[in-house]
Parts: C-alpha cells; sequence; structure tokens
C-alpha cells in the first residue's frame, strides 16, 4: 500500500533549469527525486502544484509522492535536505491523504515579482530581481492592475507553447507596491497560465515607463491576442510564493523565509 | 596631474574570493580595476575602505583611485558597469579632492549579518545568510551585545592573521533585532579588527544558545584571549553596509538595495 506525501520546498532557481524533469538531470525535479530515492531506497515521483520556469524561484512550492517504504516525517524532511545540492531545501514533511493531489488540490497560487527599480543593475541581488532603471509611475501600474482582477480569458498574456486546456484564470489579487527602490507585484489567482505572471508584469511595466495608459491593460484583455500585450518579462525576480489548499489536508502554512531589511 | 574619483560598489561575495587583489585574479578589487582600466585605457590601482574577506557581501563598499586621463562621471559609474562581472556593480561616481582616501577619512564603518534562526537551512539565501537551527534567545543577546558598546581592547575578537596595529576599536552600536525568522545583528564602530564582527557574532550565538550568560561577553573582552571567545561564525551573512565620511567630501549618503519584503 502506498503512503503519499506532501512536502514544501524552497529553492533558488538559478541553480537548475527549471522544475520539470530534463534529460540530462538538471531540473529541481531531477535532484528533488534523486534525493528522495536516497532516503526511499528506490525510485520516487513527484507531482508538484506549479511547474516553475528557468529561473524561477519558490518560497513555497508544494509536492507529493507516493512512498512503498514508510519511512519518518523527519526523513523525508530532514534526511531529504542532506541529500539536496544547497539551492534547494525541504521546509516540511506530512503524510497526506491518498486522494490529495498537490497539482489539482491546490486552490490558489501566489507569485510575487520583485523588480529593482534603479539607475544600476543589481549586482548582489543580480538574477534575484528584475531590473528598470527608468523611474516607474507608480500610481499609474496601481491603476492598470485593476483591470486585470477577476475571471477572464487570459490569451493576450498566454505563451504560445502554454499546455492548459481553457485560457479562462480567476486572478484574485493584482497588487503593486513600492519599497525602497523596489516595486512588488503580487498576483494570486486559481492557477496561472504559461509565461502569465511575466507577461502581466511586463504590461505593467510598459504602463509604469509611460507607453500605455492604464486602460490599454483592458483592452489587451478584451484582444485576446498575445501579439497586442508587452514582451514577455524576465523570470528573474519571479517567486511562487505559496499554494493554498482546504485546511482539511492538514498542511503548514505558507511561509516565506526571504529576509527582511530594517 | 591625477584626478581622484571616489566610487560606491555592491557586490556578492560569493563571486569572488574575497576583496584583496590574488595573483588568479579572483578578487573583488581584480574585477574592479580591470574593468577600470578599461575605461581609462590604462592601468588603475584602487584603494577601499573595507578590505572584505572572501564570503563576505558589501550593499555599501567605497574606494578611491587616481586617473591620469579624464573620463565623465558617467563613464566611470556606468562605463566601468558595462566591463564588470553581474556579481558587482558601481552604485556611483564622484570625483574628489586629492587629500580624500576613501580607508584612512572613513570615519565609520557599518556591517550587518544576517542569520536565519529555523530548524531548515536556507536554499533561496544559501551563502547570503548565517544559520543556526535551534531556537536563540533574543533578550540574551540584546543584553550580552551591550557589553561590546564602547572604546575597548578587542583583541579576543581578534583574527591571528590581523594586520592592525592596534586592537583598540570604538564600538558604537551593537544592536540585535528579530525580523521574521531572521536575527539582524548590526555593529557600527571607527573601523574593525580582522574578523571581529564574525567572532562577536560567534559569542554572541553561544549566549542566544543559552551556553554562556550575557555577562560573559564581558568576561571575555576583558580576558584580551582570543582562545576566550567562541569560534569565528561563518562569513555568509556578512555585509559591509556603509562607510561614513565627513559631510566635506560630498559623497552620497549610503543605500542598502537589498529588497524588503512586506
Amino acid at each position: 500500500m502506498a503512503l503519499r506525501i506532501a512536502l514544501g520546498l524552497e529553492y533558488d532557481g538559478r541553480c537548475f533549469c527549471g522544475w520539470q524533469t530534463q534529460p540530462g538531470g538538471c531540473a529541481i525535479q531531477d535532484a528533488v527525486e534523486r534525493a528522495l530515492a536516497q532516503v526511499h531506497g528506490e525510485p520516487v515521483r513527484t507531482i508538484v502544484a506549479g511547474r516553475t520556469d528557468a529561473g524561477v524561484h519558490a518560497t513555497s512550492q508544494v509536492l507529493h509522492f507516493d512512498a512503498r517504504h514508510a519511512r519518518p516525517l523527519s526523513a523525508w524532511q530532514r534526511g531529504t535536505n542532506a541529500h539536496l545540492p544547497e539551492g534547494v531545501a525541504v521546509l516540511w514533511a506530512r503524510a497526506v491523504a491518498e486522494d490529495f493531489h498537490a497539482r489539482f488540490a491546490a486552490q490558489e497560487r501566489t507569485y510575487r515579482y520583485y523588480l529593482l527599480n534603479h539607475p544600476v543593475r543589481p549586482a548582489l541581488m543580480a538574477g534575484r530581481v528584475g531590473w528598470v532603471h527608468a523611474p516607474l509611475d507608480l500610481a499609474a501600474m496601481q491603476a492598470a492592475s485593476k483591470h486585470l482582477l477577476g475571471l477572464h480569458d487570459f490569451t493576450s498574456f498566454r505563451a504560445a507553447e502554454c499546455q492548459a486546456r481553457t485560457p479562462f484564470r480567476d486572478l484574485r489579487v493584482a497588487s503593486v507596491e513600492k519599497q525602497g527602490h523596489y516595486v512588488i507585484f503580487e498576483f494570486r489567482a486559481n492557477a496561472f497560465l504559461h509565461h502569465q505572471v511575466r507577461n502581466m508584469v511586463g504590461a505593467l511595466v510598459w504602463v509604469g515607463l509611460g507607453r500605455r495608459l492604464p486602460v490599454w491593460l483592458a483592452e489587451v484583455l478584451e484582444a485576446r491576442d498575445r501579439r497586442q500585450a508587452a514582451a514577455t518579462f524576465s523570470g528573474d525576480g519571479l517567486y511562487l510564493t505559496g499554494v493554498a489548499y482546504g485546511c482539511e489536508w492538514g498542511l503548514p502554512t505558507t511561509e516565506n523565509r526571504l529576509p527582511t531589511l530594517p
């Protein structure tokens, strides 16, 4: 009888070639499955909540897998960490009901985008934050982001290679805030299309630069045409910061272990 | 006639083998001098405010150099950045009086140490923050840090290889704060001995773990004996966050471009 285990993960997207397993073994999935196999004593296949692209980070990714052999939860958490490279760590492990599914049971995903808005490119946070050197109009981006809220056909913000069956997504949070030299975008939805967050950030940055008016976001959305929107923005500053499940699964609440500065 | 130029720098210590020039050219000084030589058209020799160790980061390092050929400040700043690797960037450039000296004119240095206090090792911030998995007693560390304040002989916190002429330093700020899962130490002094901050952090962590009482810091200081203190703490979470000069030099005020999280 298989035992279903859920794990919470933190990772630095720069250290890997994206979530999804690759022939060369450079993916986060490959690293995690290799480490789990060490603990399990035989291969393990994982299912993840959000298959992040190359370079995209996670403060709170969630996955599940089925184990044939029972191990203490501390083995799945600390034991796995001992076999993982430094750019990825298991935050927690829980035994879950066999009908739990990290991807299909997820009710909501939250992504955050950190954009350095400063004349000088990032050095300490290179690859961990996006960058725009020209000053951005925060109020204009905030006004524009409101047009994205709600249940919409997000075809205009969808990558050509997106494999989702429907382009409809329910965007519940779309916020833009300034903190120090950073503009921080937060998006929460039932799910996201491929490149949707990066494409929304790209369009909002055009508004912030004054190339378009805030209402342009509504027009782009309405057009249902990827060519109407801006270019896909860099993945450098993108973080999966939360995956929400019903409380019946008993999973830990999300925590963000990035530092806060005084 | 030489023109003296001051630069502000941000860098990720992980990308280099410390500040000071090395035969293999892996130091931050090597990268910066190579880039400046490209802009200048001939070699440039830099003098820095704080020669940080391997793995130590800077949000605000300051250096000066003498140029034989005049270049616009934008060339020294943006032009140099175009020749620098991604882990280091020039934040600003200023022409300064010929008696300015990045090291000797510095009145105060500030270092900050970011320590993740969480059962799970850092992944996203691996190498950029220190880590202690056992819970730390904040109040005890705060009480202990007060014993370090003032003008003291810091021999007990000085590395054997330290080349300073005197072990006396005037410690003006020694604060310990908790923010989320982090303990953040801040130290400000006229100058620091080699490994002084890492050694003070190591001793404060022992107090935080309950291995010593807060008053032990006073005893260690009084002993003037390196063997009385704790082991040198990891450099991973250490940042040079500011160098203060008299306002007569007209240098920009320090800014910290690490992100802040909501």
